[in-house]
């Protein structure tokens, strides 16, 4: 990673705005010197924020004033009509316009892909750009999509996810040939639905590296690199399994917390149980990635803190190293002419 | 509970067939005077395995001698075809014609619905039985359905979900109104499919202690008594559940198990971990109710050990003394007719 990259950040965007945007963004400069960031949103409150950062950082942290700001819960209509100069749309119009190589938001996730999809448009061949994002396994991470961008999702169209799955995790994990698996409620061929049993048949003739059905525990046992289901169950897949988590860490905290013998085993059981958090800190793999687009979109969980939002800036980073869109283009245009489904 | 309960046990499914269902049958007789088992399957090998219990138990312990078992991949049309004295089947004719009240089996998922299906018929009312079961939450358990019975489920039988899980709730967990969500990838009315949508009408015009859109991450904060949802939506939340809390099981022991340092933390914190581990024991919530059938039927986890099944069979146990299925009968009745939905 050579060349210089330049990043937009929807710095009003999320449950936190300015308050975590601004110090990621300060740790990535410092981190990255290749890196330039674009900080769009109002200028005043952006100024106070970054201090003498301005300075010190020169070219590399510049502020894009925008006036207006999408609320968490504004319809994704409502946000692409009236909100014309928000964070958000700025962001997403510096990409469009080769100011910016990528653009990282946390704001609402409906508005951020109907924008991102307006401005950018989808890659030649795909029906509908997806949200894919990394989820924890045994032996590292499994990527999982759609995540909730499309419901009722056609056997095409899931083809079109396994294809853009996979490039992306060949580009960003250098798997030369990455293991799909097609999610189902049964490894048998006879269950699932419609859509999801011809979507089997195209993988199965298609040239992608396809291992067949698998079910919601492969998520976790890290035997396949990208799991390809429609946006409604991949919506819920994720959200139980942040639930659960949460749940478990709550469940670890009350059972050490208890009274002062259990507070005392806390202690001594500390750095091991801090060893454990850090596998399946949430934090680490926040940054999905809106994929199908002419342009790289990073959605932040809205909730992110610093140390979450500097993980979705990196995501951008990589995925800009890689050429991910123009890789994923291509990519879908040999694979659909191959098994004849344009 | 005074009167008397006899529950059928399908004792050759499941991974361990008889050398764990036995020694679970043999607890449950000892811990519950006024329970008596039929232990279904392969006589000789049930002899064996009971040893003088049959002796000490008397008339509570019997074996009804079955020639054949269903495969844990076999098809349920080739089940229901072929397999007429399976353990399986012949279980589910003892509930039929009423020498058994309940019962219970670790066998094929697809061929126990099928056969319990064919065997006892569905309620008056009832579209499609379904698979529910309770998953742990921080205030205790929700119940979640269905958990892969059926895929492409419309609104009328999404409402039937509803009306059958509140009824189950009520029943076993004596809660009078249970808060009934129905899981959709986001809180706000203009997401999810047509299906889930026009539940979401009959939900709020009906008479249940309807909360609205609830999402995959309130399974778990107990916020909600049942989460209804479509077969393979919530077969994938289970399975996903499941995957992900072996996952952080195996990193806790890898944690703990690094070197000397980290086993001895480990002696420390075990009696804390231990407490811990037991709330989210999968064991603990094994047992999923096959419901809206005219008879009781338990799927115990195919993986499932002696404190598993035995759980199972509690859950059976509980169902029978509660009138389960008759309630759920009478209660489809009342809120079909009040919502025009017959």
């Amino acid at each position: 990673m050579n060349q210089s990259v330049t990043i937009a950040l929807d710095a009003m965007g999320g449950d936190h705005g300015t308050s975590i945007i601004v110090p990621a963004a300060l740790e990535i400069l410092g981190r990255h010197q290749d890196v330039s960031l674009i900080l769009v949103g109002d200028q005043t409150e952006l100024e106070t924020r970054c201090g003498d950062s301005t300075t010190r950082f020169g070219e590399r942290l510049r502020i894009h004033h925008a006036t207006q700001q999408v609320g968490m819960d504004e319809s994704p209509a409502a946000a692409l009509r009236g909100k014309k100069d928000s964070s958000m749309r700025v962001a997403i119009d510096l990409v469009k316009n080769g100011e910016a190589d990528a653009c990282v938001s946390a704001g609402n996730t409906g508005a951020l892909m109907a924008t991102a999809r307006f401005v950018l448009k989808t890659l030649p061949g795909i029906d509908r750009p997806a949200i894919i994002s990394a989820m924890p396994s045994i032996r590292g991470h499994t990527h999982v999509l759609d995540l909730g961008a499309n419901i009722d999702l056609d056997s095409g169209q899931l083809f079109q996810l396994a294809v853009m799955g996979a490039t992306l995790v060949r580009a960003i994990d250098n798997i030369d040939r990455p293991r799909v698996g097609l999610l189902n409620v049964g490894a048998e061929e006879i269950k699932g639905n419609d859509g999801v049993k011809q979507a089997h048949a195209l993988l199965t003739a298609s040239s992608l590296n396809y291992i067949g059905f698998v079910e919601g525990d492969d998520v976790s046992t890290g035997d396949v690199d990208v799991i390809v289901c429609d946006g409604f169950v991949g919506n819920v897949a994720l959200k139980t399994s942040e639930g659960l988590a949460s749940m478990i860490s709550h469940f670890m905290r009350e059972a050490f917390s208890r009274n002062l013998l259990t507070r005392l085993a806390g202690l001594v059981a500390m750095p091991v149980l801090r060893n454990f958090k850090r596998r399946i800190d949430p934090r680490r793999y926040n940054g999905a990635s809106l994929i199908g687009l002419q342009g790289i979109v990073i959605k932040s969980h809205g909730g992110a803190d610093t140390f979450a939002f500097v993980n979705a800036i990196e995501i951008a980073r990589i995925e800009v190293a890689k050429a991910v869109p123009q890789t994923i283009g291509e990519e879908i245009g040999h694979l659909l002419e191959a098994t004849g489904t344009t």
